[in-house]
């Protein structure tokens, strides 16, 4: 097709640990096919870093199958239809799938894209507060917490792109919202957008007991973006009839497949009678239009603010993805074509 | 009052560890206080030893207050009243409670006994398959659990008191029912009363690899009396959707107040969206009504068979207690008066 040239992010080996570079090689020069019937070619102007991909790069179970050393990398992104053999799209349009991959140039199915309007927003907010992690924020505190106005809210990696949405609805369904993050930086951040209160758990000597002063009777929910110790430190102080909502568990990025080791805390959920549940954004499929209106009323109403991190160049992507795992991200990670 | 002397078992002291025979004292001799009005005199006939008992002598934090040293141990009863000045109650009626505690004689308040009545159920039916191990076992499976017919339903601590009530509850709901226990003779009794599979943990050589081996498909509910490393092997055998009842934690009755050390498994619960819920059988008081008629239906229907391992004399409690605590109780534990 044409004489565009593609570049893409393939998979070089499963890592062995934390992932590396090395854990990845870019392909280049690569000729892209021609366009069937119903499919339309994209080219990419922001591609999304987001923690669910470790678990994608190794070869232990998890809910979607692993990528195979050689394979493009999976991802979401944005971009303008070049060309086009569906009626549903013509070129200049916008358009957003979680499908797009580590790449430059996509060629995809016109029924697997969701058409993005850039006058309701920057485009780029189709991956963000407006998209995957936005809709996971919702749908972790409505559908799967059931959290209620006046009660308790922890998030972890509270300012991240799920963490920063979950804080700033939790805060305006009336819920007293706490923040857990890595940085000094990212807690002034939370404050700024409403948390009302923020622990650094990488500097208290003691985050179960830093959590326990920060919530005198106990929390009622916790939005679980990290699993790991952290979790362990929410659990010393769960309320009766506590929700998490288990979200994420990046806290694992080192160890996937062979989970790490810590204590036996299940006991602080029968005396609590308190619930831990898994969920994905793609099992409320059925309600992203409710969860979409709900944000972009939340942001209408000046209750949702949301930072991103952009690195440019697709040639950055293994970088900005370690720099997410690291939790040195601020904010929504994206690359900028 | 009258002649009569009491004897009672007290808390000598919080065990560190397994408790022993030491952990608890007898005080004979007792004089018994007068009747106040609206209480009555009941004489035990049975008392019950259960698992959650291991909770109340630790000073760790659980759902009870802890017992403190030289009070009286706590635990269920039911018995004949000897005298009355409640206009609910004539002596030689059959009552019931939780509240009886380890004692041959008890002063209660006529408003928190139940009434049983002998011609219904031998009258230790009261504290097994009729009273609060049955209900428990109720509410886990159709509150907690929502158990739907076909689903393959794992139960440990399989034999015991709770245990073999869910197992032939669920089957009779036309679930398929796995057991877990300790030795071939509980699977034995297992088979006997409908459950379609059964693993001995202390047998096999993988736990995790046998219930894979029994549940293809995956485990869609466990009823969890144990919790410990039989829940990390259920967790490695979780299907999509999957439940788990958080009953009891007795593998740890060796280390209240220290959890022990296991894997970190929630991403096993994420990536099933998975949930895990604990629940206590109190929380569902306003049911109880409808779990004995569900109970006593299934009696009815001959569907539900109850094992009991009775010892003789009040004098051996602590030594009953220590044998549920170690698995060597084969059905649910009384002590006959």
């Amino acid at each position: 097709m044409s004489n565009i040239k593609n570049r893409r992010w393939v998979l070089a080996a499963y890592p062995d640990g934390m992932p590396g570079e090395g854990t990845f090689r870019m392909e280049e020069d690569l000729a892209l096919p021609d366009l069937a019937d119903g499919e339309i070619l994209v080219e990419a102007r922001f591609l999304s870093v987001d923690p669910y991909m470790r678990g994608r790069i190794s070869p232990a179970k998890s809910y979607a199958p692993s990528i195979e050393p050689g394979q493009l990398m999976v991802g979401g992104g944005v971009g303008v239809v070049v060309e086009s053999r569906s009626g549903e799209f013509a070129a200049g349009d916008i358009v957003e799938t979680m499908g797009f991959g580590w790449q430059a140039f996509a060629v995809l199915d016109a029924g697997t894209v969701s058409r993005v309007d850039p006058s309701l927003a920057p485009i780029e907010s189709s991956l963000g507060w407006l998209g995957m992690p936005g809709r996971t924020a919702y749908f972790g505190l409505f559908h799967v917490a059931d959290i209620q106005p006046s009660e308790v809210v922890v998030i972890s990696a509270a300012a991240g792109a799920v963490g920063q949405v979950a804080g700033q609805l939790a805060k305006a369904h009336g819920c007293r919202t706490i923040a857990i993050a890595s940085s000094r930086a990212k807690l002034d951040w939370c404050a700024e957008i409403g948390y009302d209160a923020g622990i650094n758990y990488r500097s208290v000597p003691d985050l179960a007991a830093a959590i326990g002063e920060a919530c005198p009777g106990g929390v009622d929910v916790y939005f679980d973006n990290t699993s790991g110790a952290i979790q362990d430190a929410v659990m010393m102080n769960l309320a009766l009839g506590a929700r998490i909502a288990l979200c994420g568990t990046i806290s694992q990025a080192a160890s996937f497949g062979e989970p790490d080791i810590g204590p036996r805390l299940n006991r602080n959920l029968l005396i609590n009678r308190a619930r831990m549940q898994g969920f994905l954004v793609t099992d409320f499929a059925e309600h992203y239009d409710a969860a979409n209106q709900a944000l972009a009323k939340a942001r209408d109403d000046g209750k949702l603010k949301f930072r991103e991190d952009v690195m440019d160049g697709i040639e950055n992507m293994p970088k900005a993805f370690l720099k997410l795992l690291n939790s040195e991200n601020f904010g929504k990670q994206l690359i900028k074509i």
